[in-house]
């Protein structure tokens, strides 16, 4: 039954398969001089008598003897890309012929038999070879012929056995895998969700895709399980947004009877135990919003350099390393002065304290670039990884178009601090509340965030009926679960596709999820989203009203 | 950091928890008279000093001495399923007061701590104990409650290591875990899809929520990645078929270079590696479509019984083993007669043969229920697990309301089997051709589906275009993908809610789903589907219109 066991091969690659060896497995010295067949696909043909073969694992040279006529004049013909099987025996190359460009460059098959199993078209839309990297739309449209290079087998895989580390190690410390609904009913208070129309009672109703399973994992805890994970795909409507996909994946997990420092020290050992690289600092740095806004300017600094920002009486102020020829590039602020004798920028504080820290924030970052594009200073070191936890943000934060009122800096579930739990008393002290949340940042980037959560249903019901003013009549089910003896709990998500893209250091997720979307939220490939039928409209009661939305 | 690393406890479950004991810890022989604490629910009081703690791993006994006078207090007016704290002195209990009953039984904890971390209102809508079960739809409403007992918190931990068995089996075999995408284009030809409506290019553009990884799995074949799998959620808009889910989860398997007996291999492999029980018949037994039809007058045949059905010359039959008093609410057919001297029922054939099996099968059915039921002849045994691939389908089936044109079996990616190529060339014998459709039966349910597929795109075009009608512009990129050196592949799905439900011997797949749906797509606890507000509809520039549909 199994082509392996009765080869000398061991590999579990080819079990439950009609092939018999993957590339990799004619490293095993003891297959020379033997009869090997391999499937794969046709990367490189010379003439009518040389090729190279290819399977995810590798290539090996094949040579088509003189005496095959008839395959040599088929394999002429053949299509680079074609799939293709060969049986021959493994020879080692003469000394003289190694290709030490090819890891099995000393290994060739004299071919005995040659087959092309489905050919190609002539022409490819992309070049498969590592040599030359096709835009990315072209990428996208033909993303099968993309996976067959090198780099993309190596992203894909790799993801795969991340997660596979990462449940490994949840698992062991009794995390149970948990599916929670994508259909379900809006959240308020949060992003733009997806809805779904559906056909009950003569239309009108919709399911609205979840944007995270936040609710279902605090329903688990009250009921229970302790200790919940999940791989989680959500899905906002965030198109326009770059780098954003409509639909993305989240480790997500709770917890019940945790406090922040027990979150914190789960997600470093998950993360020291599922990194390719050794994480220096454990713990992982912690600074306040309040302090990362001041030293950085930003609630996600890149701490890997410093230029941190210097608060002087009246003014804030960055030092730059060296003098600067061109400053122009850098400054997208009139206000932001130039002092070349002490080689500082500076910006005179105003009633907006925080404005200011985000313009010098965002200079900081112009200045780390111009420094090492056109300085040649390494200040970012690859494979550097900077981890920091940011804590102690504000529970509510003003409301850009009405500053009076108040909205969740991140979500309305977040419990605050205890000794700020009194506070919640008296209106004048709502936007002095700190709250449990924290976020994970990782060079420069938010990699994760989670908190602390309410358990008390009244203190719950306060927070979203009377200081957030949201309409409480969607989340009756999870008020109603917190007066049955809900436990504490707290949980996190990790961003996947970012922390992927960060350690394979690649420029967008995109590189990282195997069919992604571009940034406007279409599928390149299949041409989604596109037009449905009038029938299908019918089913679910719509119609379409091209004026209604300005 | 670590509760438990301060303790004698060796267990993974408090890691990460400012917990210090689960209540299965205490079967620990070296904590007996020592100080424990434990954080959970209570379970049971009796008067002012007697309880019982429970968590998901257990039950254990405590007691407030009589010098804890305000805890008592306290604790006679604390509700049952509260969130609670105890500290105390694990003691052995007198041979006399050991209760039998409990695991832990022979232990209690003389308390020196007693807190209520959150009240339970004092009316539980449904009860937690495992004495009596609440309604369905009680339970679904409060679903949080539900998991509080023991039967859910088994089934749903079960489902949770089943999958990761599944995947450690997969992964050791080198499949890739690639998630797809849930956003995309409708596929012909299939079930009915959801539309998920878009704010693009001013309305009008919608994606589908994928009924299946189809695509992108025949796509991640081409791409060279040879073994994928995913445990993926799927969607469909069948509400109102009972036992249904609008989503549902399958674990989905695709590979290169395979042929059917390659699969079956791997699928009763996998079985065997992830089945609580011991699997008796290793390979599964095999049917024919015709033969299985033939037989039991259904595709799915429980084969746990015999009771098959006889083929006479003008007749079918089947026997019953002993005499019946009470045909009637057996046969639901005019046409079917009971011969009671032989013990017969019997079916004249007429021209359509397959609606005379079907009846036969459905009879079968119930001639096992009322023999098991109603005689107590036990024909079918607990935990008994008839696995069965069906093999042999026709490719094409004639359509319902127009038996002159054909559909698609399963679905239009089938293959058909090498010798019925040639049939493709003429119309007259399109219905005789056998497809590489396999399905898995076990106990009379379908629990997988797959098939070896057409990796020529020629063949492919023919099918969808000249045999199938469907329309092919939904389906350019996998036809010009096919173009591009596709590999010769196939898979398979297995249905995991389906499977669970068997396997933990629930009576419906919401059983082992955390936040299942009714059978007409209602979520109960939240009340989703529902209502959204007009600006939501304008913003996809969509109105609803009820009079459309009829």
């Amino acid at each position: 039954r199994f082509v392996s066991s009765s080869s000398s091969s061991s590999s579990f690659s080819t079990n439950f398969s009609y092939r018999q060896y993957l590339v990799s497995d004619l490293s095993n010295i003891n297959l020379i001089d033997r009869s090997v067949s391999l499937h794969g696909w046709l990367q490189y043909r010379r003439m009518n008598s040389f090729g190279v073969l290819r399977d995810h694992s590798g290539l090996i040279q094949f040579i088509l003897p003189s005496s095959m006529k008839e395959e040599r004049q088929i394999f002429k013909q053949t299509p680079v890309e074609s799939c293709i099987y060969i049986n021959g025996i493994l020879k080692k190359r003469p000394e003289k012929d190694i290709n030490t460009n090819m890891l099995l460059g000393h290994l060739e098959i004299h071919v005995t038999d040659f087959k092309v199993i489905n050919a190609c078209l002539p022409v490819l839309p992309l070049d498969v070879s590592k040599y030359h990297e096709s835009d990315e739309s072209t990428r996208l449209m033909y993303r099968y012929l993309d996976f067959r290079r090198d780099i993309m087998q190596e992203r894909i895989r790799f993801r795969s056995a991340f997660i596979a580390k990462v449940r490994e190690f949840l698992l062991k410390h009794s995390f149970i895998d948990i599916e929670t609904p994508s259909l379900f009913r809006r959240t308020p208070g949060g992003a733009r969700e997806f809805i779904v129309p559906t056909h009950l009672q003569n239309g009108g109703l919709f399911y609205a895709l979840t944007q995270s399973p936040q609710q279902f994992k605090q329903l688990l805890m009250i009921g229970g399980f302790d200790r919940y994970f999940q791989i989680a795909k959500c899905f906002r409507d965030e198109t326009g947004r770059p780098d954003r996909q409509p639909e993305f994946t989240q480790i997500d997990l709770e917890l019940s009877f945790v406090s922040r420092e027990n979150i914190f020290s789960l997600i470093e050992q998950l993360l020291v135990a599922c990194w390719p690289d050794k994480i220096e600092k454990i713990p992982f740095p912690r600074l306040t919003f309040a302090e990362c806004m001041s030293r950085y300017g930003t609630d996600k600094p890149d701490t890997r350099f410093d230029l941190e920002i210097e608060h002087n009486l009246e003014q804030l102020s960055i030092t730059s390393p060296i003098s600067l020829n061109d400053i122009k590039c850098i400054i997208d602020d009139n206000d932001i002065q130039y002092d070349n004798n002490n080689r500082k920028f500076l910006l005179n504080k105003t009633d907006n304290e925080e404005e200011c820290l985000i313009k010098m924030g965002r200079l900081r970052l112009k200045l780390a670039d111009i420094l090492e594009k056109q300085y040649k200073i390494e200040l970012r070191k690859r494979r550097q990884w900077n981890f920091l936890w940011i804590t102690d943000f504000p529970l509510f934060t003003p409301m850009t178009d009405d500053r009076t009122k108040l909205e969740s800096t991140h979500h309305p579930f977040t419990a605050p601090i205890d000794q700020h739990l009194s506070l919640l008393s008296s209106k004048k002290d709502w936007s002095r509340i700190i709250g449990q949340h924290y976020d994970l940042v990782l060079n420069g980037f938010e990699v994760a965030g989670g908190s602390i959560r309410i358990y008390d249903s009244f203190i719950q019901r306060f927070i979203l009926h009377d200081i957030l003013n949201l309409p409480i009549e969607h989340l009756e089910h999870l008020l109603k679960a917190l007066e049955y003896g809900a436990p504490p709990h707290g949980g996190i998500a990790l961003g996947l596709d970012r922390l992927l893209a960060l350690v394979l250091e690649t420029e967008h997720i995109r590189d990282v999820i195997a069919f992604p979307k571009t940034s406007n939220g279409k599928d390149l490939m299949a041409q989604a989203p596109s037009q449905v039928e009038q029938s299908e409209l019918d089913y679910y009661f719509l119609q379409i009203n091209k004026k209604k939305y300005h």
